[in-house]
């Protein structure tokens, strides 16, 4: 196996394969990989992130796609973080989207890292921020992330993303859906994809109609912007659109807010990656899995664990 | 305020305001709840949990109704536990269900508990494992858990269920999504529900053909059933389909199996809370919230919590 420093310095080459290689090591929690990502840390930053979600089947990889031309046509070094098992990105896809996708995946200025989602079970996966610190200090300047659109992946992309994208499809009652879901609090932008569809504008006025009970709380209004994927149409505003909302956002301070807060969220994340791994070992983890094992409930073993723990700690002192 | 003591007797007698008032504080995170629900936990376990989960707007709620109805006409005492803050059961319905909901609401054989969800971001409610228990001491047999059915909640409601519901509609696609979004996984008992509709044979012939592609591995080969439940059509066979999923749990040793895994689940939920609720207050939570405050990156911010959590511990001994 190649040593971290070697990749590191291939990696300051351009080399896209120590990108890969790195993003690898990221997903497999390699215990190198917190102080590479400290020593890279300060190249960050200038990358502008880009999270879509919404409901499977609301044509996100599609727009992903569209989008990636439309920068990589006004140059920009592009990266895509994709989640979704099934989706053309990973090369896995149900959907026979893969030929459209060899043109982009084929380009050099664009590189696809397809991630797992942890325990399969629609959660975001482990480093996402860590894959988007990665492909920002490596020089690419837009970064895209797709969800898969379900679980918990569908609203915490909104926290790695400096823009959050949420895409629906003209379906009478979808925008009370989103409502519901808590998605109106995290979009930017809305896409209303597959416009062409006969209830289009109704569903597209219903949207526009949610949309004025909400009063947004750091001065942006959602936008919303009609495509059509499939051909491309509506692409260039929205990419428009984002350039906007990124000129509202450090024109007002708010970039500065959003990433103080995206710190704040990453370092607790980071605490409990920590504190999990060395809690959840050896004897504890198997005591825990065996079920109550002589404790009276999962409320007092819960409880003799963590005294456990602590008494660990404790002893290190004096050990 | 009225002592947990004083509210603990009243639960006994079987008082349901004493057990409104303990879900209240279950909510709120009060101190004495753990102990309380660890004296309480040889009575659980009599209850079967039966989740509800699948896309908005696909009758959860609906459904959950007609159940309960079905249940009570077996003279079975119940329990609901809602997320959706937009549900007919939280009285906040955006879907005029309400005066349908008033006949099951008057039961006293019914309790109908409405939680907040976590942060608003379709993350699973604080407690509901707690709540479940706290019904089943009451002495509640049937427990009807109904997911916002986006966001984390829609696949973590499996880890409180004994029997998993997932509710479709018949739209050709979402058998696909269903299985791109997990939902696969998690399923003993499928509904396709708005059976009435044009598309219902092909959809149902669709979602079949994609459990064939699941291999069991519990032995249990997940159920597809048809209902109506606006007319209450398929209600009967959905009941006694849940029926006969206990008892291939309980004949076959699967049951102790998935309670323990359970317990294990909840375990971890437990430390990580207690662990959480200490690490993150006073200087720690400032430092966090500040930023990198003098930090290089947010690895190393963490790391220096990290340590300084443990110097605490450290400390305490020696204090």
């Amino acid at each position: 196996m190649l040593s971290t420093d070697t990749l590191l310095k291939e990696f300051r080459k351009g080399n896209p394969l120590a990108l890969a290689r790195l993003l690898t090591r990221v997903e497999n929690r390699k215990p190198d990989i917190p102080s590479l990502l400290d020593e890279l840390y300060p190249s960050t930053g200038k990358a502008w992130r880009i999270g879509f979600t919404g409901p499977p089947g609301a044509g996100k990889s599609t727009i992903v796609n569209r989008m990636v031309q439309e920068y990589r046509r006004k140059d920009h070094q592009v990266g895509v973080v994709a989640f979704d098992p099934t989706s053309p990105f990973t090369g896995g896809s149900l959907l026979g989207d893969r030929v459209r996708m060899a043109t982009i995946s084929l380009d050099p200025g664009v590189f696809i890292r397809s991630m797992a989602t942890r325990g399969n079970l629609g959660g975001l996966a482990v480093g996402v921020d860590e894959a988007c610190d990665l492909m920002d200090a490596f020089g690419k300047r837009r970064i895209l992330i797709e969800t898969v659109g379900v679980g918990q992946s569908e609203l915490e992309v909104a926290h790695s993303a400096d823009t959050t994208i949420v895409v629906l499809v003209p379906q009478s009652g979808d925008a009370i859906q989103a409502m519901k879901a808590g998605l109106m609090e995290i979009a930017d932008i809305f896409v209303m994809n597959k416009c062409d569809r006969e209830d289009a504008d109704r569903a597209y006025r219903e949207l526009i109609s949610v949309l004025g009970m909400k009063h947004p709380d750091d001065g942006w209004q959602p936008q919303v912007i009609k495509t059509i994927a499939e051909t491309g149409d509506g692409i260039e505003k929205l990419v428009e659109t984002v350039r906007d909302h990124r000129k509202f956002l450090g024109d007002n301070e708010k970039l500065e807010q959003r990433r103080k807060k995206r710190v704040a969220e990453k370092t607790k994340r980071l605490v409990e990656d920590t504190f999990n791994s060395r809690f959840w070992q050896g004897k504890r983890e198997e005591r825990r899995l065996k079920g109550l094992d002589g404790a009276h409930s999962p409320y007092e073993l819960a409880e003799k664990l963590v005294e456990d723990f602590y008494r660990e700690i404790r002893d290190e002192k004096t050990g």
